[in-house]
């Protein structure tokens, strides 16, 4: 995607070794970048969400188990890393997959070829995570486009939390199909869910949205229910975090919220799934394990003052408690299908069974 | 309730013929209040919301009616000032109900009778309120008794918004039956919706919660049909703006989305409803006008900073529009039932009606 006329990545190699990043945790208000050269560097970019998103969280991963290669190419030196980052955050699936993908192919080289085999595994990884959504937003598209074709004036999407391209290393998975049908001229418009407490909606999607010149009007995560009881929501369309064998999708809390309002209206609940956030080992959502954040990131907000400086004031009253659960799961018998690099299925094991090898 | 040992009200006359209320956009931060001395001001002070929730909206708006007595108390006077605060805001009925309550006592009396007249009838709307508002708190009693028998441990409740005492003249429609409960020793637990976008739960029932030291965790709007799942809400209590003929409840935007949520987890919904909010003039929820409030209430965040002082911080994508409906409707069918000053009853016309005279 461009920022400014550029083209960038949300990670990127540097010659001397390093990756770059998106420094997610700054923007709407800054861009700015971080570099990361240790596996302790990518670590904590996972963990204080410098760099968020499934896909874009293996991504830095496999990075990571390659600096530690760089410095230990010892099986501990593989093993420690694995550990360390495979512990950053516990919900998504792809950190799992991408350090897995990681292990495969270095257990069995010599240590003299590791950092150079896991520097072009990451680099393979990042590449084709742009395809997987690259292919995610062509199949999107026709579910777009099949619905503006029952409509006049302009298609009104919902989507929560961030599932575009700063989730990924470019492109994007939900709004990947709107930056598609937007360019290929289709009216869109994109109701964008706040999603407390991190603002990923407010402050990565609209700004994403904003930069690409997609109309997106910003809107409490309390109003989508009322938009679709008053029809003016076509469709929703969410990433995932994890989505296990039977269909259940683990997403940004108050996803399963919007997916009972979508039921109630007969809106239909579109994921977009990448199939490395496809976890067949587990029945049903209810193995997940939900991550529980700070209750800092509920009690506190960061944002610009007039002078353009930054400010974190604290919001709520002095001494209350507050709970912070990152994710919930949205049972499959509430989902429409999935969007996924293969093609839709319908939010069942046979369905998602139809897209596997 | 008490504020540091003290007894307030959120409304009271002044020996020189002004009213003093709490400012509530000053709290949770300050605890500051204002004086009101005409139509204007009340109008005002309802408007920016110093006033709000639906029966101390009411009652303001009768002192309103009252000043403008002091100083013309013509018909015209009376029209212009009934006018005025009436299109204040258009959801709560309670509006409407004590304009005309002040309107039928004023109408026939002679000019020069008016304005005590409409002082004192004020005074009464703000006593009845209080009492209203004890009653419901005793009825509501029992259903957090009956639910507490059924278990071991706290009783969890999840309450949207602010329907406690400042929501009203004193105790509050919603909260009261959970400081009895309190009170009576029970061990309860409220889960307190941040409620988006303008913070009530987070700041004023996180506030009025703590100060009377009921135990209480504030949460993310998006969190609660998570915490349903996993069992940890016994029931859902919240107030109302507006319940029409058939049951349907207008209330706080997002009350619709924790309403789908506690039907798909079978967690009873009640409703605390002073019989002043009911109107028995409207079919259903979809005649209800929902206000459109600023988008700024959305994209701008008022908090402490470190050194205490007050700061607004923007926290949304520059340049991103928002929307901010500011209620939706919850259908009748996921209402388990009200919980009135005259008892309870299920949340239909045969229900209501087998309330009133």
């Amino acid at each position: 995607m461009k920022i400014n006329g550029e083209h960038y990545r949300t990670i990127w190699p540097r010659p001397d070794e390093a990756v770059e990043v998106i420094d997610q945790t700054r923007l709407p208000h800054r861009f700015e970048t971080a570099v990361l050269r240790s596996p302790e560097d990518c670590a904590d970019a996972i963990r204080r969400m410098v760099v968020r998103g499934a896909p874009l969280i293996g991504a830095t991963a496999a990075y990571g188990v390659a600096f530690a290669m760089k410095h230990d190419p010892s099986s501990r030196g593989l093993i420690q890393a694995l550990d360390l980052l495979g512990s950053t955050r516990p919900t998504a699936v792809n950190l799992k997959w991408a350090l897995k993908r990681m292990h495969d192919a270095l257990h069995n080289r010599g240590h003299i070829d590791r950092f150079q085999v896991a520097w072009s595994e990451a680099a393979a990884i990042c590449d084709e995570d742009v395809e997987v959504c690259r292919r995610i937003g062509v199949n999107g598209l026709t579910v777009l486009r099949e619905l503006a074709a029952g409509k006049t004036g302009r298609l009104e999407i919902l989507t929560h939390c961030n599932a575009g391209w700063l989730a990924t290393v470019d492109w994007g998975t939900a709004l990947a199909p709107i930056y598609m049908a937007h360019d290929e001229g289709m009216p869109v418009h994109v109701w964008v869910d706040e999603t407390r407490p991190r603002n990923q909606g407010a402050s990565l999607t609209a700004y994403e949205l904003g930069s690409h010149g997609v109309a997106h009007t910003i809107v409490a995560d309390n109003a989508g229910g009322h938009l679709m009881q008053w029809g003016k929501v076509d469709l929703v369309i969410v990433g995932t975090d994890r989505v296990t064998r039977n269909g259940d999708v683990a997403n940004k809390i108050g996803t399963y919220l919007k997916a009972l309002a979508a039921k109630d209206n007969g809106v239909p609940f579109w994921v977009a799934l990448p199939l490395s956030s496809l976890d067949m080992s587990l029945a049903t959502g209810a193995d997940i394990p939900i991550e529980e954040r700070s209750p800092d990131e509920l009690l506190r907000m960061t944002g610009r003052m007039p002078d353009g400086s930054l400010a974190t004031v604290e919001v709520a009253a002095p001494g209350s408690p507050a709970a912070n659960p990152a994710f919930d799961v949205t049972p499959a018998r509430l989902v429409t299908g999935f969007i996924t690099e293969r093609g839709r299925c319908e939010a069942s094991e046979a369905g998602l069974r139809s897209l596997l090898p």
